[in-house]
């Protein structure tokens, strides 16, 4: 939990909210057989959880062709990332911005001020070629996002494989955060799974949050070929912090793979269907490949939008973002249709 | 999670257990009203928690006549632990052992090698007033337990005010670990809670694991009135530690008051009982307050109870216990009777 500003998405709580577009989850909610086995765990939580998830894994590695000993879980994929920076320790960092505000958070938790990266506008903040020279025998790690958030863009795989390259010519650690990769268009989803054996040198982070609407429950998994690393990570956490609730709702969704496609088929419908209407309006849309579109060119946007109940998120507090810059999520076209007609309204009404 | 070994109790899933004595939750399980509420919050999943648990905090803060801002919620009491030594960064600890070893664990994470201070077992590992001797101005923390896990042992509410004098004196933060106090004997219960304001470098640890037999759905918090370190705390997690989930269940326990009161009862009949019995099979008993008891005196009690489907609490791996050193839970009589027949048939049969 926070004592101070929260800067996410999905802060329904404190606000009069009918329709949240803010939070990139699955629009289709969370799968019937996973609030099934929530229910049925309620039976067996006064039970310690099992501190090494272990059926879980075992799913996960089979899913992903990896071993049981390269996963680790977390209590979300948020945890993972403190405890990949705590177990770590790096001095140097390489952040490309705008970019999810916790790597940063866990960067400055252990005294690490990043290298900002940053990713350009003009380019429709794509990662280019530029990152290989920034990438240097001096940088501990390098943090990526791919589709990043809040920009929606994936790395190119060619240049992703030429960054691992590079990390493996510096020595660099590559963390990757493929946490939107389930709900990514076909045609654009490419993970460095496969990729992992020719460098232990990487993680990778996964979450079923999103995939599978499962954001109130946590659970995130890291996959590393570096299980000295993945066992360091380990001791910065206490042995339960994956909760019963978590393995079970886990276990179910994996029997739920259907979900993801369903979703990727709205997409393919649901975003031409936005940014026809959003450039239309006259509002700037960035090229994206995930469940949500960077959008830009009202400057009040959110705070009219809010006036209305629809919580969209409001970007101007990412490095390199502007007011005016918000994040939607893409959802079911009725939703969809009546944001389309609010902002509308907004601009002409 | 963890993937190293497993150094706790209430590992049921790699062994055949019918009966667990090895975690020292509330016996009569799950509140209905508790499970009710984690089923109720299946619906809500698909949204990310309150970063703020918000109205948890107020029904806690109202709970221990302190302000909400005094609270901070963790994903369990022991995910506390490592956030409090990560935001603390102390040079030093004292640690009174044996105790529970997350705190050994959380602190050697952060590169600091405890000064052990060992309760006496010809004293029934209680502490006494030497401690006072040990903490010096070069005591950057004190990490007691009362009641102390594994022992039992309360810390006498005397030498517990005359500690938080000390420390004032010295500049020693005082870490508290209260976990237990719901589920301990009436006349011997003693919370420092009410004493906070006296000294600001003072935190207490709390736990719904136990007293609302919830270890599945991970649920602690810390009280302090510094507000300065409980904020720095908060940075070192992510914003949406404490699930959907556990925020439900927990106000849901908070309507269970009787719980924790019956539990009481119980042991007020059960643990005489089970002292009683043991002493008499020759096995020596520690006095405890507690929910669960320290025996020894029989080396291969462990193993032989496992045999017959019952686990115990092997203390041999707590730093200044041996072999033979197990820690059981009080449990319902029937379960209490029939592990003294099993140990009885261990000793004799």
């Amino acid at each position: 939990m926070i004592l101070g500003n929260y800067v996410h998405g999905g802060d329904i709580y404190k606000k009069r909210v009918t329709l949240d577009f803010s939070a990139n989850v699955n629009p289709f909610g969370t799968p019937e057989p996973v609030k099934a086995a929530i229910r049925a765990a309620a039976e067996e939580v006064d039970r310690y959880p099992d501190p090494y998830c272990l059926r879980l894994r075992e799913r996960l590695g089979a899913l992903h062709d990896v071993s049981t000993d390269d996963i680790l879980c977390g209590n979300g994929a948020a945890e993972l990332i403190f405890s990949f920076i705590s177990a770590l320790k790096p001095k140097t960092a390489l952040l490309p911005v705008p970019s999810f505000a916790e790597y940063e958070t866990a960067l400055r938790s252990v005294g690490v001020e990043p290298t900002f990266y940053p990713l350009r506008r003009e380019n429709g903040f794509a990662l280019s070629e530029d990152i290989l020279h920034a990438i240097t025998e001096r940088t501990d790690v390098l943090m990526l996002c791919s589709p990043n958030n809040p920009t929606g863009r994936s790395i190119e795989p060619a240049l992703l494989l030429r960054v691992l390259d590079r990390c493996r010519e510096t020595g660099t650690w590559l963390f990757l955060d493929e946490c939107f990769q389930d709900l990514t268009d076909e045609d654009r989803a490419f993970s460095l799974i496969g990729h992992m054996r020719e460098y232990d040198r990487v993680l990778i982070l996964r979450a079923f949050t999103k995939t599978y609407g499962m954001a109130g429950v946590r659970l995130g998994y890291a996959i590393s070929k570096n299980r000295g690393l993945l066992f360091k990570m380990s001791e910065t956490v206490q042995p339960w912090n994956v909760s019963t609730v978590a393995q079970y709702a886990g276990l179910a969704a994996l029997d739920c793979p259907d979900r993801a496609k369903q979703a990727r088929a709205l997409f393919a419908e649901e975003k031409p269907y936005l940014m026809r209407m959003l450039t239309a309006l006259g509002i700037e849309v960035y090229p994206g490949d995930a469940n949500y579109l960077l959008l830009s060119g009202v400057p009040e946007l959110y705070e009219a939008l809010l006036e209305r109940g629809i919580l969209v998120r409001d970007c101007s507090n990412y490095r390199g973002l502007l007011k005016g810059d918000v994040r939607i999520a893409v959802r079911r076209h009725a939703e969809n249709a009546a944001l389309i007609a609010a902002i509308s309204e907004v601009l002409h009404g």
